[in-house]
C-alpha cells in the first residue's frame, strides 16, 4: 500500500490515475498541476507518477529528489535536455520514463525487438498505426517506439531508415528500410500494427487499446514496482521482467 | 464456347488468361504482342482480352472494330486520349474496360459507394492497401478507384478532398477527407480496405487477393459476359449485375 | 425535440440511453424498471425506448399503446410470442424492434445481404465475432442477424445451412453452409466479421463497437425517426433509408 | 552445396521441395516414394527431407540411419510410437521433426511462449486460424503448435484447458483456458492469429501463408543447417536460433 501522488491530475490521464489508484487499493495522497503544489504534495506521497507537460519536468523532478521518492514519467513530447535531467535526478532516486506505459505496449515492442533479431533484412517491416480525428502528429509516439525496438533488434538506426507518408511515385521499396504509415478517424483509442513480410509469408504483432485506462494501470503497476527501488533509471521493460 | 484472343499474350497476364481459358472450357484463339498480330488474331477470335500497353491500345481497339467483336481492356495507366479512343470504339462495337477485373473488387467498389451514401460525413473514410515491395507507385490504381466509390456515394470529388501520404504535424483531420496509406512488403499480391471510422464505432470493407489469377478469371468472365452485346461501353459492375 | 422515456432505466443500457439523450438536445421524460411506472412514463412521453426484458414486453406494448405512441424495442432474447405480441401492437401504433440499434451494424448487414445476392454459392461464408469473457452464448444474436442477413441475399434458410462450433474430424466444407465461430476474451465490446471467400480472392466485412454508447446512439436516432411515424412495424434498416 | 534427397516426392510439397532445391543452388540426389528406393536415395544423398506419410516413417529412418546422414520429417500425423522411432533413430544420427517447417511459424510460436510467459492468467487467450475449403480437420496442426507454445509459456497443460469448438450457451469464460475457433472457406493456403486479450488491451500475433513454397523453404533451410550436426534430435527453435 502506497501514497500514489499525480502529477498533471487536472488532465484527462490525472483523472483516469486517480481511478486506478482508488480501484488498487493504493492511497491518492492528491494531485498537484503548478510548481509549489508538487513539492507539497511530494512530502506526502511514497512516489509520484507524472502526466503534466515537458515544461514542468525539471520542477517535477526536483520535487522528488528533494522528498527522497521515486518518480514515473509519462509524458510524451521530451527532448534531448528533459533525457539529460532525468539522467541527473537517477543519480539520487529512481526514475522510469517511458513513451507508452501500457503493460501490452511494453510487451509488444519486446516482441518486435526479438522478431527482427531473428529475421534477415529480406523480411520488410511496415508500421500501421490508427488514432482518432483529433490527432495532431503522425506516426504516432508509440509507432516511433515500436519502430526503434525493430531498429535495435536489427541492429540499424531508425533515423537512417525510417519512411514515412509514401505517395507518388515512391520506386521499389529499399531493403532494410522500416515503414509507417498512419490512420485517422472516428474514436479510435490506439491500434499498432508492425508487419514484418517476407516471401510469401508474413508475421503481423498488433496491439489494439480500447481506452486511456490501461495507460494509467500501468503507470500504476510501474509507481508499485519503483517503490524501494535504489537511485537509477528504470524502463517498463523491467517492470515486466523482460 | 468461344474462341478468346489474348494481347498482351508474352506479359504475367497473358500466361495467366491462357490457363483460365484452358481451364474455363473455351478456345484460346491465339496470342498477339505487336500489331500485325492483332489483326490476324481478331478475324479469328470472337472476342479479344487486352492487358498489353497503353501504347498499343489505338492498335487494338481498331483491330477489334475492323472484326466487328468486343473487347475487354484491363490495360492500366490510360489517360484522357486513351479513354476518348475507347469511346469511339464503343459507338462500332461493344468495348469494356477497367482498372481492375477481379470480381471481388469491383463488388467491394459497389458496397464502398453504398456504404458511403448511407453514412454522413462524420464517418471518417480511410483507405490502406499492402503490396509487395516491387510496386514502384502508392496509392494503388485499385485503392484510388475504391477512392472514387466511396467520393461517389458520398457525391464529393475525389480529387478535392483526397489525403495520402500522412506525416509530420498533420493537425487534426479535416472532416470530409479521405485518407489513403500505402504498405509495401514481401510479396503480397494485393489487399486494400476501406475504413468508415465513426464515433465509437467502424465498419471495414476489405479485398484480399492470392494471386493474379483472379484478374485473369474475372476478365474471361467480362468477356463470356460481352460476347453478343451490341455496340457501347460497359463496365464490370454490369457484369455482375450490380 | 421529443420527450423521450426509457424502459429498462436502472440498466447499463439505461444509463447510456440517459447520456445520449441529454447530449442529444431532446428531453428525458423519465425512466421506468416496474409496470406501473411505464403506463404514467408513457403519459408524458412523446416516444417510448425499451431495454428491459421479454418478460416486461408486453405491459410496455400496452403503455404505449395506450398513450398512442411509437416505441422503439432493443430487448434481446424475443421468442415468438413476443413477436406476435409486437405486431398487434403495430396495428396501433409505430414499433421498432430490433435486434442491434447500431447504426453501423444496420448497414453491415445491408452490405453482406447485396453481397451474397450477387456472389456464386462457390463463396464460402464464414462469420467469425469477438466478445468480452462475460458473455455466456455463442454465436452473438448480432453473428445470427449477420447470418440471416446472408442467407437472405442468397436466397436460402440459414438454419438449414448454419455451421458453428467446428471442431475435430469434420470433412472438407460443404457448400452453400454458413459458418459461426465465436471468440472470448478481455473486455472486448463486440467485434464482427462476415468473410467471403472465394477461389484465391477474399471480402471481409467487419464491424467493430468500443462501447455500448453506439447501441444507445442508434436507439435515439430510431426514436426520432419513429416520431409521427403512422401505425405499423418498422426496421433499423428504414432508419438509415436503406 | 549438399545433395538433397525428398521422399515423399510424388505429392504437391515433393514438387515445392524439389523447386526450392533447384532454385538454391543444392543439388537434387532425387525422390523417392516407396522403400526400397528410399534406401538408395539415402546412399546418393547428404540429407533427407520427408513429407510422405506416417506409415513409411519408420523405413525412412532405418535408411537414413544406414546410410549415416541427417534426415528432416515434416510429416504430420504421427503418434507417440513415431515419436519413439524417431528417438531410437536420433541416437545414432541428426533428426529434425516438426509439425511446420515454416520460418515465420516457428517463430510466431516463440513469440507466443514468450508473450504467454509474460502476461497473468487474467490475459484470455484464443487462437483463430483460417483454412481452404478442403481441410478436414479443426482446429490445424499449427494452431495446436501454437496453443502448445502459449500454453508452455503458461506453465500449464494445454490439453486440461483447451476450448474449441464453442457454441450455444457456453456461460462465462473460464479462466486460464486457451480457446480455438476454425474458420474454412475458398482457397486460403493458411493464416493464424493468437489472440491475448486483457483488460481493456489486447494483443495478436498473426501469421499468414500465401502458399505452401514456404513450407518447402523451411524444410531446405533445415537440411543445411542439420548437415554436418552429431546424432541427435532437433527443433526448428534451433535452426533459427531461438
Amino acid at each position: 500500500m502506497a501514497n500514489i501522488g499525480v502529477v498533471g491530475s487536472d488532465g484527462a490521464m490525472g483523472k483516469a490515475l486517480r481511478d486506478v489508484i482508488d480501484e488498487s487499493g493504493h492511497d491518492y495522497s492528491g494531485g498537484a498541476d503548478k510548481g509549489d503544489d508538487v513539492q507539497k504534495l511530494a512530502a506526502v506521497s511514497d512516489v509520484l507518477v507524472d502526466f503534466s507537460a515537458p515544461s514542468a519536468l525539471q520542477t517535477n523532478l526536483d520535487a522528488a529528489v528533494k522528498a527522497g521518492i521515486p518518480i514515473v514519467i509519462g509524458t510524451t513530447g521530451l527532448g534531448e535536455a528533459h533525457h539529460k535531467a532525468i539522467d541527473r535526478a537517477a543519480q539520487d532516486i529512481a526514475v522510469l520514463q517511458t513513451g507508452n506505459t501500457s503493460l501490452g505496449v511494453t510487451l509488444l515492442a519486446h516482441l518486435v525487438r526479438e522478431a527482427a533479431k531473428r529475421l534477415d533484412s529480406d523480411w520488410d517491416i511496415e508500421i500501421v498505426e490508427m488514432h482518432h480525428r483529433r490527432k495532431v502528429d503522425a506516426p504516432s509516439g508509440t509507432a516511433l517506439l515500436l519502430g526503434e525496438a525493430a531498429a535495435d533488434g536489427r541492429g540499424i538506426s531508425l533515423e537512417d531508415n525510417k519512411e514515412s507518408g509514401r505517395d507518388g511515385n515512391t520506386g521499389a521499396r529499399k531493403e532494410g528500410t522500416i515503414g509507417f504509415a498512419a490512420l485517422r478517424g472516428g474514436t479510435v483509442a490506439g491500434e499498432h500494427s508492425v508487419i514484418l513480410a517476407g516471401n510469401e509469408e508474413r508475421i503481423t504483432l498488433s496491439h489494439s487499446a480500447e481506452n486511456r485506462m490501461i495507460f494509467a494501470r500501468g503507470a500504476i503497476r510501474a509507481a508499485e514496482w519503483l517503490r524501494g527501488r535504489e537511485e537509477g533509471r528504470y524502463t517498463m521493460e523491467q517492470v515486466l521482467g523482460l
